[in-house]
């Protein structure tokens, strides 16, 4: 067979959402299944999901022209070796090895926000070269491409902004700190607040009462202090958000483009920056991650493909 | 002539330093010349420099084989344009087109810090690839390599880490935003600061007086702060620092070290961080900007030429 087939599986704690993407990186089939935990059973998982898709091709799971995975935790992509999946029960797996009887094509893996950046790029715009994906869920984190590259680290752990201690008298973190961005705007530490002042993140800005307003103030403030540490640190072109927060997306984003033009307002420097002229809004419910992990089977190294 | 001859100038506001790198990256001559003030002032600096520097090897400045400039502003590589180099008197100028009727080899141009971090990375060696490059003079600002590549941003203005806003407290700064990193790290604000008190920087280790024991454990905390920063942000394997500020590296690397350890020991993320074991101390007078000039003339893309 000579038509690509790329494979894309994005790993996420409850399921695993696998789809494929022919040479012009249109999505030719779309599964979404449960996780199993451990190694093995994320192994079971992609192997099952793997599967699906290539029967929805009328294709065999040989016939995947590469294969890739993006997953929670510290990835060595060079490597296949993921550490520190905890939701998905693994400490160390060699992941990309444990998978390569499955495959004829090889398995590479990558950190799934970094892979959500990858294929942020690719659903915004093929010349999106400089973007940076804001992840806010449970907790807060930033992946960024850099030159069409994604930016990695020595460790692989470039973009934990989630641990940027802004306020020395702030709830403490999980990480051991102290006032980290995370514990503004991490669902860990949002969701109990909002739950014990019954208060709704989706229709914060429609509650009167002065809990909800101090809290909206506090969110969108710290989110406008996210994006400008991102738009200074890699000054990329566009900054897109994801996680859930984006369920807040309705009255979160004005506010924040809000607060970002009045601090411009007495900032030249600010005014330059032009943080919310960067943010862009990803068509709902894109599935960037999935998308990403395939662009992370073709080629561990970046994005595009012609600068290789 | 078949042998390498790389010529690097890096630009300052009062001197540039030329040298010329041979193949296997020795320094052949170096050379120091008054720096000549506005675009055609600069181009006649480097167009003397080069003479004394070809001179020098008994050559001639057609020998060259490639020319690369580091000068402060935003520098557009590609275009080889240079903006806001105020000390300079360059409102906007394209230097390298300036400059290419003046040598058979092309001209390069980048941006100063960032070729900095370039040539930080081959004098700590040719395995860095992925380093932080902090400078600390009149201003603060960082360079990142991330994977052997500049991390340039969109318009080339990554790294201006000096104008995050840590402090609402803080003192104003020139950008318009109040308690930026710089305002206590930039000698445009510190200098003042310590004269007002009689403090010196090299000796405030020594000094018994209040003022200085809050100076210092502000100048402390601060560097701490940006040096978590760059880390969290680029994960880079070495963070090096340069600029006026390595005049106190006696007492101030030690002092900051400890302070990014005392930060860890409640913290197992900023242990895994581990900071202060990224901190890397170039030999004392590299002259790792005119270094890095040079490999920017080589290859505007980045090191090692290899991976093009």
């Amino acid at each position: 067979m000579s038509e690509t087939l790329s494979l894309g599986v994005d790993i996420g704690g409850t399921k695993a959402h696998g789809l494929v993407l022919d040479a012009t990186d249109r999505v030719l089939a779309d599964r979404i299944v449960p996780t199993r935990l451990t190694a093995d059973g994320v192994r079971r998982t992609v192997v099952e999901v793997a599967a699906a898709l290539a029967a929805d091709l009328g294709a065999s799971p040989a016939g995947f022209t590469s294969v890739g995975l993006g997953i929670p935790g510290l990835v060595d992509h060079n490597r296949g070796v993921v550490e520190t999946a905890v939701n998905l029960g693994i400490a160390r797996s060699e992941l990309a090895g444990l998978l390569a009887g499955d495959f004829t094509a090889g398995v590479r893996v990558e950190n799934d926000l970094k892979a959500a950046a990858l294929g942020a790029g690719l659903v915004l715009g093929q010349t999106v070269r400089d973007l940076v994906y804001v992840n806010i869920g449970t907790g807060l984190a930033a992946a960024a491409v850099s030159g069409g590259r994604l930016v990695r680290g020595v460790r692989n752990a470039a973009g934990e902004i989630g641990h940027l201690a802004i306020d020395p008298a702030g709830e403490p973190c999980a990480c051991g700190q102290r006032g980290c961005l995370e514990t503004v705007l991490g669902g860990l530490y949002l969701a109990p607040r909002l739950a014990a002042h019954g208060l709704e993140l989706e229709r914060l800005d429609s509650d009167p009462r002065p809990v909800a307003i101090a809290e909206r103030e506090r969110l969108v403030a710290t989110l406008a202090t996210v994006l400008t540490t991102v738009a200074i640190a890699y000054d990329s072109a566009v900054i897109t958000l994801g996680g859930g927060v984006v369920r807040a997306a309705r009255w979160l984003r004005p506010a924040v483009c809000d607060e970002l033009r009045r601090r411009a307002a007495d900032s030249p420097f600010l005014t330059g920056l032009a943080v919310a002229d960067r943010l862009a809004e990803l068509p709902e419910g894109s599935p960037v991650a999935a998308i990403g992990a395939a662009l992370v089977g073709r080629d561990p190294a970046a994005v595009p493909s012609k600068e290789h």
